[in-house]
């Protein structure tokens, strides 16, 4: 055993020997200790390895935000398993995929008509378990005795986290964040956003996403208190900030404002609420943090491949680059397509090395080779290095539209549209939305002789993909120019009105 | 190249992108930017492999802090060497026994007698290079041409600084500190001391003690400026924190005292210093910081051979414990002599695994593998884990006491006794004891004017800890005979009867 080694298990029991009186988890009624969070990791841990969970094997969370996230995670990391929380809002279709793709041991859902169909077409050896009352009846071994402890000799540098991203070919693929990574992600937020002791967070954005997902992380690595909620409810989350005086939740500009009017009538104290200026209603509720992650307003730049935030605005605050330097814990290259590095004032692929990078992708060898060629991450994305030495985010090296904050890949929703029996050519470009920032525009060559409406392919798209990706408007077309076998998408953006692309 | 390396070049190599126009290193009249301290690393690299410094080879500095100590630091680590500032204050005797111990390959020393006498007694196979103008001279390959630049594929887990320490035999052992724990180490630094982005940090203690060393390698990891000054001179000290605008120093309750009397006319504004509460004149001098670190008085527990601190008061502020709680990098288990972990409120071996631990000490097998016994490294220091999880420090692990099988630490009794307000000092021995092998004694320094019986000192003594532990004997004197700050136990030993020790 090393004598370096620093697993999510090693924190956790740092915790309970540390902190045996402090609060862990909040979620509804469940309220638990750091020593109480423990113990179910640890009979959990035993009821994954009953369940036939062994090292590298995936358990899968299908599901809203629960305890029982973090509580999987934790124990399948015991094992030196992968635990993925998947996006539970996809079509039957998506969740075919993610459980063809994962092969998981072991499924824990929530009820969804999407799941059931999607375990209905997938034929897997694996133990499904409905959150609830059957977890907790699996948790304790189902009545029967099982035997004591998990005591595997786990390295900080097996993968314990898949979150799915970045659908390049057209299905998304899981990232793989090694134990090693998840705390060196976690340092570089301890230090940026100035967490302290009795810090408290509220997860009530996605917890399938890597922006939830790290500052869970990072309060876990703190031994801060975490509070759950299902999913972003303007009212309930004013309760919990108020109820649990949390320091900082998942929030930003839209969810903000739903807060705001939520509050109107001052019945919830948010003055614990340590975090980001937005507006004159929302300063005087909350306590305006100075942090240079708050100060900065959380700016910077990342992806799930580098565990969340790769640079940080709050260190190069006052800089020319609106995505300031990178995490004390990275470097960062900007490469050309040979590898050679740009010159400042250059546009070049954002590139980098460190301790919170991934693993690779789940059973993706070649684009893994790919992705890491050179010993460099190729992150898929432009930036471009000021005089001053900071950092611009420029834009993805194939086109990403953002909407709601949400990613949208075109080649996603081209390959969505492309499915439809009527549709011959598709290509996906974002045009300006007053309201989301960006929405998704679909131009659409039909195949001779057919025919259909713009409703036909939009209602098409929604039941293929997640009902966020599904275009809002289509203009149908005779051909679409190409670059080599990709859309021209700047052919199409001036054409067909697109713009307002994240970074522009 | 693992996509995952993250070496102190590499951290050079970002500075020189991310922060081209920033200053790295003020000394005197040098003033370096991070583009240019990189240059001159890579100059020195270069004529460090020409003089035979290769992978695992030592090189040692003999002399005051100068930046030239980062440099050949920064300079070693680019070749996989391995760097040693030693202290130059020591004896000729001393002196030669790190020569001998070591073995470098390039010394670079600053005139001094003791030097010059032990280069004499010890035949090396070395490069001497005078610090200053033959250093100069070295630097740019004496007027060779050398070859371009080194490329060496450092693994971060290679050592590259030593820190002589921990004379457990009488002589000094080389502790090694990997780039990834110098790293780690730093990052932990960051967070507790809330270091952001323009950090000035003036190395005004010793650079060969770990306390100046380690903010001098946080401020390097933050990429912040480092003002060097050969030796703590109070009037020097308050100029150059009024003329660099300097953000911290390496200060304590001595020496800034000595501050505040130099500074007592106000000649020198010192208010860019943002440090820890000491005095109302200090207070008045400085901007008083609300960090962790500052706010918790710098309280923790550390040691050389895990970087510097293992725990911080201000991970545990206003707990039972003074040491506070663990570093977010470490974890900590108190163990006995079976390597056993104590139950909470007993006295146990401070053991701990993590990022920042040391890599073992040069040329020391046996000595390492009784170190890193169970994969923990044993710290050889006693702690107890209060009932809230906080840790306190009890004292050094020098002797055991086997009284009726029972462990009784001198230092957790010694502790106890001086809490005893007519006790000015005070040092605990085992005596051989026919029916239990060995009973405590006590030796008891009475403050001046005090008066107090053997019975009231063991009264009081079982009143603070277990009663087993209680001396048996009390024995006054004048003066505790030490080394250095802990009692000379086997003066005391001869003089009051002490033997009988297990293993013995």
């Amino acid at each position: 055993m090393s004598v370096h080694r620093l697993t999510l298990g090693d924190v956790l029991d740092e915790h309970r020997r540390g902190r045996p009186r402090g609060t862990a988890v909040v979620d509804g009624d469940v309220r638990l200790t750091h020593p109480e969070l423990g113990d179910r990791v640890d009979r959990l841990a035993v009821a994954l390895m009953a369940a036939g969970v062994g090292p590298g094997e995936r358990v899968l969370w299908l599901g809203q935000n629960s305890f029982r996230v973090l509580e999987l995670l934790l124990a399948a990391g015991r094992l030196g398993a992968v635990f993925c929380p998947a996006n539970w809002r996809q079509s039957a279709d998506e969740l075919a995929h993610v459980l063809t793709d994962l092969t998981p041991k072991v499924v824990v859902w929530e009820e969804s008509e999407a799941v059931e169909k999607a375990r209905g077409q997938v034929p897997l050896n694996a133990r499904w378990v409905r959150s609830g009352e059957e977890y907790e009846s699996f948790l304790t071994g189902d009545g029967r005795a099982l035997p004591g402890v998990v005591s595997a000799e786990v390295d900080d540098a097996a993968p314990v986290l898949a979150l799915y991203t970045a659908a390049f070919d057209g299905r998304p693929n899981a990232a793989l964040l090694s134990h090693a990574a998840l705390v060196a992600h976690s340092m570089a937020l301890l230090h940026v956003r100035q967490m302290e002791d009795g810090f408290t967070f509220l997860a009530c954005g996605p917890l399938f996403h890597v922006g939830t997902m790290m500052f869970t992380l990072a309060t876990f690595q703190l031994g801060g208190t975490l509070v759950f909620t299902p999913a972003y409810e303007p009212v309930e989350v004013c309760r919990l900030i108020d109820a649990e005086k949390c320091t900082q939740a998942f929030l930003f500009g839209p969810m903000i404002d739903g807060l705001v009017q939520a509050n109107a009538g001052g019945a919830y104290d948010l003055s614990s609420l340590r975090f980001v200026s937005h507006s004159p209603e929302w300063d005087a509720m909350i306590t305006v943090d100075d942090s240079p992650w708050c100060a900065s307003k959380m700016g910077g730049y990342g992806q799930t491949e580098v565990g969340g935030m790769l640079t940080f605005l709050g260190l190069g605050m006052g800089g020319a680059g609106y995505a300031g330097r990178p995490s004390p814990l990275v470097h960062v290259r900007l490469l050309d397509a040979d590898g050679t590095e740009v010159a400042p004032g250059e546009v070049g692929e954002i590139c980098a090395r460190g301790h919170s990078l991934f693993s690779g992708y789940w059973n993706r060898p070649e684009l893994n080779e790919a992705k890491s060629r050179g010993g460099w991450h190729h992150t898929g994305d432009l930036g471009r290095r000021e005089p001053d030495g900071t950092l611009t985010f420029i834009g993805p090296k194939l086109r990403m539209i953002k909407s709601a904050n949400e990613n949208i890949y075109p080649a996603e929703v081209e390959r969505a549209l492309k499915s439809h029996p009527a549709v011959a050519d598709a290509a996906v470009i974002g045009v300006p939305d007053e309201r989301f920032g960006q929405s998704p525009k679909a131009v659409v060559v039909l195949a001779e002789g057919a025919s259909a409406t713009a409703e036909d392919v939009i209602e098409h798209v929604r039941g293929e993909i997640a009902s966020y990706k599904k275009p809002r408007e289509v203009e149908f077309t005779d051909a679409i120019p190409k670059r080599g076998y990709t859309p021209d998408y700047d052919a199409l953006d001036e054409r067909f009105g697109g713009g307002a692309y994240p970074g522009a």
